[in-house]
């Protein structure tokens, strides 16, 4: 019989998805040019040509059965080598091969980690504001995800708040760093005492906790900061990639697990990915995409315009007098509302045409989201938007 | 905590890739072109070359944004749209793109379409012999895969099993046509047959019961003879399709599920089949792929191969002895083995550096899988060994 459980899903309408759906109806009647959409979160610079010109390359001179064979369902040999060698240059760590496992994308990554490492009725544990599919990616295999309120002075982690909701059943803690909405990279300092109080609580319930830390804004830093690699802080680590940012091909689909080389079963992760693929009829990423990306790593995209575009929104929003965690990665920024109720907020602002999207949807009311991975020139004329809007809804002074 | 039961998963080996692995291992030996490697059924045409200018032109010439975006999670419009058309020109269809779920491969397709029509505890009933991964696509998801004995006269349905093995739990029957391991195509009288059963049996339990038609090899086909299409002969029908084997792309993952447009909630299983792809991280396969192949649908690698190998082969085995069905498609045949205990035949092949599946791996003991996806030339240096094999072991008068 139809599935009521899918069948259900239907009727959870996602704001994120309605806003853009708002502004691609408003840009069909002024020109989508003249709506600030600021509601996804795709790239918006080009993939980098050294990744066109591989695949090029690739269908010119490899032979297709290799370049378009099935593979291993961990994903191919050659290139889980080399993704493990790039992470050990990059990160100092020490993987090997087998230590890699192909997904599509970070979704595919996250999705597979949280299976490895938890039954259901286990619980995950996530902050606000966090990105509202984990609740997909955790609830439909069985475990429960928990949601710690948020440390609004940062957004950082709220350790008062994480010591409450962790206990016997928490298995895992699901971080985001550069972290969306809030566009924070967690610092040194959070992620030492997260691995300090995970380690105890390990001892005190006498079972692992894994830190599964989802990481496609990696590259995505600013002010020429590097963002501390998760794995080197806590050995129970799974680190959840994807390409789809740095390399800007979001629709490609390519990421994977990197479980820590001194992790609980360090050895059998990658190989029971690949048994919980079975059952999902995943299996594998595309082999031409696997291989093209190997053989680019360390390219990115011209990730720049990002930082333009934040400083240009956190100077225009601090003069405003918006209240405002500057981001130090990812094309997001994530300011308090002009009001407590962040959805009336947000469809005030559409009058403005500024299609913002409310932190309800990110598990922390009263602040908003901006994806700022647009043309800089629309962030620019965006702002007397911004300022019009503040001034005329909110009297705002410097509006 | 770690899985224990993914980690279980580890301990059930895998005959096919156990004999693949001897293969490999003997190649290593005495050189891989003189192993007799009947194990794998990757294609072994190259791809057509209409698919490669194709990639290489949309990469040289699309907008990148465009190619490498992100695609809805259901799949790129205009490509559901296509794949549409196509499956109407062919087969007196009437889909539209909303019936169109994208998936990478045939695995997910069947994955995705036993989730919609299924609850946890459903059955989901299929015929031996069987691929067995499809006890991994049920089992995982709560449902429960019930096998009905083969007919081992013709391979088609055994019809009084079938009538014993639903019941009121029976909520989807999984086929496969062309069918691997048999290589047999079911007849039109076949799925009559079906149809009308399940018809009655929909009626007498009052509740749908889904036919998903799994058909990775439907353009494989011999004699001139098309496949009859499933969908055209039972309403609620979920086609899952993959390019693997057609294409010869069995790496780039590619495929999709087509819901009869009368089908009960036809125009809800591509949506629910996308709520189902947010909880298991699949989202949506490569856009470029999806992009590539819509625009040579209908061109598939040469095939005729399959079908010169499928006679050599069928002609030394009868010749032998051996009872065999005539495969009407795939790159499979599955004859009786020369003794009860497949597997020990199997085993005693091996010395000759004949490598072949036994049937036990299929749910039909007493038989055994041949690949024919090689080389013809290696298909016909195969017969001598054949020979040799079956004259030596079990005295073969034409051996």
């Amino acid at each position: 019989m139809i599935s009521q459980k899918y069948k259900d899903m239907l009727q959870a309408k996602s704001v994120i998805r309605e806003m853009s759906a708002w502004a691609n109806q408003r840009g069909a009647e002024i020109g989508y040019e003249n709506v600030f959409d600021y509601s996804l979160g795709n790239p918006s610079v080009p993939v980098p040509q050294a990744f066109t010109d591989k695949m090029i390359e690739l269908l010119q001179t490899r032979d297709v059965m290799e370049l378009h064979g099935y593979s291993q369902s961990q994903g191919i040999p050659s290139v889980r080598a080399k993704f493990a060698a790039y992470l050990n240059k990059t990160f100092g760590m020490n993987y090997t091969a087998e230590h890699i496992f192909m997904t599509t994308g970070a979704a595919g990554a996250v999705a597979h980690a949280v299976r490895a490492v938890t039954q259901p009725g286990d619980e995950v544990i996530t902050f606000a504001p966090y990105f509202p599919e984990y609740h997909h990616y955790v609830n439909q295999t069985g475990a429960v995800l928990k949601v710690v309120p948020a440390d609004t002075e940062q957004f950082q982690i709220h350790f008062g708040e994480l010591e409450k909701a962790i206990n016997s059943k928490t298995m895992a803690v699901l971080i985001n760093t550069p972290n969306n909405p809030s566009g924070t990279v967690y610092s040194t300092a959070t992620l030492q005492k997260l691995a300090a109080l995970l380690e105890k609580k390990q001892k005190e319930y006498g079972h692992d906790i894994f830190i599964i830390s989802d990481e496609p804004y990696r590259e995505i830093v600013f002010d020429g900061v590097d963002a501390p690699y998760v794995s080197t802080f806590y050995q129970n680590t799974l680190s959840c990639y994807s390409f789809a940012k740095s390399l800007s091909i979001p629709g490609e689909r390519l990421g994977y697990v990197a479980a820590n080389p001194k992790c609980t079963d360090a050895e059998l992760i990658s190989v029971m990915c690949s048994q919980i693929s079975r059952g999902i009829g995943h299996n594998c990423p595309p082999s031409i995409i696997q291989i093209a990306v190997s053989e680019v790593l360390g390219i990115t995209s011209d990730l720049s315009v990002y930082e333009t575009n934040m400083n240009l929104l956190y100077q225009e929003l601090t003069a405003l007098g918006f209240t405002c965690v500057k981001p130090g990665g990812t094309f997001y920024i994530f300011p308090k509302a002009l009001e407590e109720d962040s959805i009336a907020f947000c469809q005030k602002a559409l009058k403005y045409d500024l299609v913002l999207v409310p932190g309800d949807s990110f598990g922390c009311p009263g602040y908003f989201r901006m994806a700022y991975c647009i043309a800089t020139e629309k962030v620019e004329r965006s702002l007397a938007a911004l300022r019009q809007f503040a001034k005329a809804e909110y009297g705002m002074p410097n509006g």
